[in-house]
């Protein structure tokens, strides 16, 4: 329909990346029942991304920071999701997202694909300050979701304390406020016994 | 739970604009029947901006207008989705959504409030180059998805070939590539019968 090479390779991704909204995760929505989706999910970590920049340790490229968050879970669409407190398998940048990555953004013209790749990577390694910022804002998300249903995930599969700040205190990198607004969600979830010890 | 009280106003921002996820659209994701809701739709208009960004007519600040389309349905929160082909009701820019986007992002300190009802109006006002070439994927967006559900919204409604195109042909001010591609679209199914004459 169109002569346009890069434009068909463009809508071709467009229309594929529409899966990212059946990708369901774990948590749920705010007071909700509701389990949130992978674009749901993106949508808010950017709007987080854009209210909440004052409380980033460090300075960050804010369009930087909002690429990460829209396509870091793209992959999970070949890849699967795989839940933060999953027991049995890696959260973190397995060989199969690798391979996703390069599939799903490959589909795109070259050097749209290799941006789009490298700033995927940038996110999974962790190793600069937009990155560390995303993370904290993807940490930060289902915290809040967790407190406002009564423990959400840490109730309904019984995360000990212990390791809900292991995984959660990585947000300090990003953020010292907000890992302070996050660790008194967890720690007064703690106390109430919704997170049980250990 | 924190003495930062911007931080509280920004925590409470977000946990409201939550509910752009229960906001449902007349249209329906890609070759599928389910609806799509607002926060879907504008994460994947986000995603668009990014990859479509040499297609607009003008040099545009993309970060503008990933904000721009990040935020532009958040005021159906509290003045609810009008559908584009809406008969009744006009789709723009109306008395009770610029009440809700004072009420809604004015739930932010004042200099972020400010911003965001600044970057909400220009998208309505549709003069700068960003709200143009963010309008154009605002309307690309349904056309594909009817596209690819037999006609979508366009047979559900029985939509004249006229209002579709009165309705979209405003892509062309912000990317002749994509309405020459939009067009395309609609007049195949214009041709096939699926859009209705007159």
């Amino acid at each position: 329909m169109s002569t346009n090479s890069r434009l068909d390779q463009q809508i071709a991704f467009i229309e594929y990346i529409d899966k990212l909204k059946y990708i369901t995760r774990k948590t749920r929505l705010f007071g909700s029942g509701r389990h949130e989706n992978d674009a749901e999910h993106s949508w808010h970590l950017a709007m987080m991304a854009l209210v909440l920049k004052e409380h980033s340790n460090e300075q960050v490229d804010l369009l930087k920071v909002i690429k990460m968050l829209l396509i870091h879970d793209i992959v999970e669409i070949n890849a699967g999701d795989v839940f933060l407190y999953d027991t049995t398998k890696n959260h973190d940048n397995t060989e199969e997202e690798l391979k996703a990555a390069k599939e799903i953004f490959g589909m795109l013209p070259a050097e749209q694909a290799n941006e789009l790749i490298n700033i995927w990577l940038e996110f999974e390694e962790g190793e600069t300050a937009e990155a560390r910022y995303a993370h904290s804002l993807d940490r930060l998300e289902p915290i809040m979701q967790n407190a406002s249903n009564d423990g959400g995930t840490w109730a309904e599969f019984q995360v000990p304390y212990s390791t809900v700040i292991h995984k959660t205190q990585k947000i300090e990198k990003g953020s010292n406020v907000l890992w302070s607004y996050a660790k008194d969600l967890i720690d007064d979830n703690h106390s109430k016994g919704i997170i049980p010890k250990g």
